[in-house]
């Protein structure tokens, strides 16, 4: 993915297509401008296909007044959203298809889903006519909320769950011979509390912005394009990035007050992705190569029990200094610990978790801070929503196993959970997931 | 209220005294320790109080370490983050006293909260030795979650309300007497669906800032330092700027996809301010002089039965077009809308608000979007979180039983509500409604 400047998103002129294809989504399809009518009174809104049109996604008019921000591209090799510099905010979402929804359903909302994230992430309205552009006696095609702002970095990621390859319905999409054989619900783990109601569902949307408003807009017209063919499970906002995806960004601190993710995978060593968060050409299924697994876990905090810890206490659970992030075994934040000597508990999470200690493995972490409101005692409801993408779900799996004897789950507890398989991104003039149905 | 840049928080140096005062808040008091020790076998740390600190808030190390960007004064004639323009992100927090707390807990508490504000807005910790520089064998003053962040434009406005002064327990802190006579709950207005959990409260604190861990930040600290002496009622978030009160802000939109806030006063008309937002020193009571009054609404919005209403419809329900938020008698956003003709519908939300239609009425709006994740039935929990100043209550019951005939209100609920006074600001050397005690 390119960061464009102000003199990028070369697609965001009326005549900018992104390279014909015959496959390619002109525009949303008659079941998705169905959910956008329905209502309205006019069923299949014609948007943005017109026929000079041939193919690749229809752009219109720029929606950004003021400086045009950071635009990601969205079509590639992988989805952006994983390495990409990581946005201040997050709307993820978790969807379900809905009853009695075929293969052809799936198939054209994932279509409508790219059409509409290839123009949001440019700063577009989901359609040529937009928020304000098409007739007046009709609903419009976007919700408009986020008229006159730019792209602000939006990235839209796309996965797949277990149970949209097979689920209590049996092979709805035709698609169970495709499941790749490790994505199925995570284990139980230890300390797990899960509402089921904010865990696992079908399909997942991981929007990030620099602009919460930009996110939320993106999630909502989603849902909205989603109309009778998927509905939103359950979704979450996030801020304050947990983690880094590059060298220049500064290690950002979680609730706890810590420096989270020092030691994450970066965006430009390409080696440690290769091996560590893409699935490869020799990996199975084929339709995923370039591809990865999110695994999402909602990490309630107890803030307030944690805040009456000593610090001293608080370094040695965590095995690193809380001011600057050095573990305790010396040096900076960046210095290698050294888990040779005492200095460094036992069960310590940096001990625990580190790749020295488990076989060299690593994830990408692309987690953000949460805070939801509070519960009846008066305390915030309020912790980690854990992202992190992986080649493989046993990397996740093999660590979050060995945090059994964490000394910060005392402080902790998993209240959501939820695995994706993540497709690799949708080549110009396809679609995002096209060869799950090659 | 200043605005600072890079040169400027003058008191961020630890010689930094604010001017003395004998009644000056130089620490938090041993209650406020409290809360912060407790659990950690030590109550009543020593923190930031020298001997050399005659008076004002003592100042430690800058917390960020990066830019140095926007800080407001927290001392003042008026509070800030009235006036301030309006900042990306809120965290608004109600509170209510503990049980069996005196007038004595209540004077510590807003002491203990001034010190605290007047560092965190100037990008400090809570105390002297913050997150980390205090013992190791104590919980830290600060939870740390802001280290390395600037100040980020925060302001922290106080308020108080109808129970502090008197409530089923009669008047616990003795200063009923100095209730404002129309500081009482709002009466029910039409289409009311009021959450308890989600309305009113004794004090109020309005945390706003441009990074949301910031202000999140300041709500966790105040809410731990108010241990013992009062508890999280509810809180909200919120993010995206519905209002501004400067010229130079573009007029945000909110999520039904409209410019709100066109009519707002604006910060640099002192004749409106005073007409309409500020208490004048002819009113009761005299320690209110300077202060204003806070109206809190949670307006959950029904966007998806919103989202297909047609266009030209949606425009006649709000008296705008969409697009440009010009009124439907023509021109462009600013132009005075024109009543006399039928362009703007009678019940439009255009023409019953607007002042002209409500002999003059005026309010300062602040308010900010939210999303709350979603509901059973898939659809998101999003709305508005209204919040206007006034220099009378009545000002916004006029206005809002005004809209009792709304046409919007087929698709808004009022589920959230509150009244404070809002005191004047602090002078340097004393606190938050320091008149209402003297």
């Amino acid at each position: 993915m390119n960061e464009s400047g102000t003199d990028a998103a070369p697609d965001a002129s009326p005549e900018g297509g992104r390279g014909a294809a015959a496959s390619a989504p002109t525009g949303l399809s008659r079941r998705g401008l169905l959910g956008l009518a329905i209502g309205g009174g006019v069923a299949g809104l014609a948007v943005g296909a017109g026929a000079g049109l041939a193919g690749g996604v229809a752009l219109g008019r720029a929606r950004a007044t003021e400086d045009a921000r950071t635009a990601y591209d969205f079509f590639g090799g992988h989805q952006a959203g994983i390495t990409t510099p990581v946005q201040e905010h997050l709307h993820f979402a978790s969807f379900d298809m809905m009853p009695r929804t075929d293969r052809d359903d799936l198939i054209s909302l994932l279509q409508d889903w790219t059409y509409a994230s290839a123009r949001m992430t440019q700063g577009l309205d989901v359609s040529a006519t937009g928020a304000v552009g098409g007739s007046a006696e009709e609903p419009p095609d976007d919700t408009g909320e986020a008229q006159g702002l730019s792209a602000a970095g939006l990235t839209i990621t796309f996965g797949f769950g277990p149970g949209l390859f097979e689920n209590e319905d049996g092979d709805r999409y035709g698609i169970s011979a495709q499941r790749p054989a490790d994505l199925e619900r995570l284990p139980a783990f230890l300390g797990d509390d899960l509402d089921p109601e904010a865990s696992h569902g079908d399909l997942c949307i991981q929007a990030c912005a620099d602009d919460p408003q930009v996110a939320v807009h993106a999630i909502r017209n989603l849902s909205r394009i989603a109309f009778g063919r998927a509905r939103l499970r359950w979704s979450q906002l996030g801020f304050g990035k947990t983690s880094r995806t590059t060298a220049a960004q500064a290690t950002p601190r979680n609730l706890f007050g810590f420096k989270d993710g020092t030691a994450n995978i970066l965006a430009d060593d390409t080696a440690a992705l290769d091996e560590h968060v893409w699935v490869g050409a020799s990996d199975e299924p084929s339709w995923m190569t370039g591809g990865s697994y999110l695994v999402a876990r909602k990490i309630a905090m107890l803030i307030e029990t944690w805040d009456r810890v000593r610090l001293s206490e608080q370094d040695t659970i965590i095995g690193r200094d809380k001011g600057e992030g050095a573990p305790l075994s010396g040096g900076t934040e960046l210095t290698r610990p050294d888990f040779a000597g005492s200095a460094i508990d036992e069960n310590s999470h940096v001990r625990l978790a580190h790749p020295e200690q488990n076989d060299g493995i690593r994830i990408l972490r692309r987690g953000y801070n949460y805070v939801d409101g509070n519960n009846a005692l008066g305390r915030l409801d309020a912790g980690l929503f854990f992202l992190s993408y992986q080649r493989d779900p046993a990397q996740f799996i093999t660590l979050q196993k060995r945090l059994s004897t964490d000394r910060l789950n005392e402080y902790i507890r998993h209240v959501g959970s939820g695995i994706w398989a993540i497709p690799p991104g949708a080549s110009a003039g396809s679609y995002i997931g096209a060869d799950l149905f090659a």
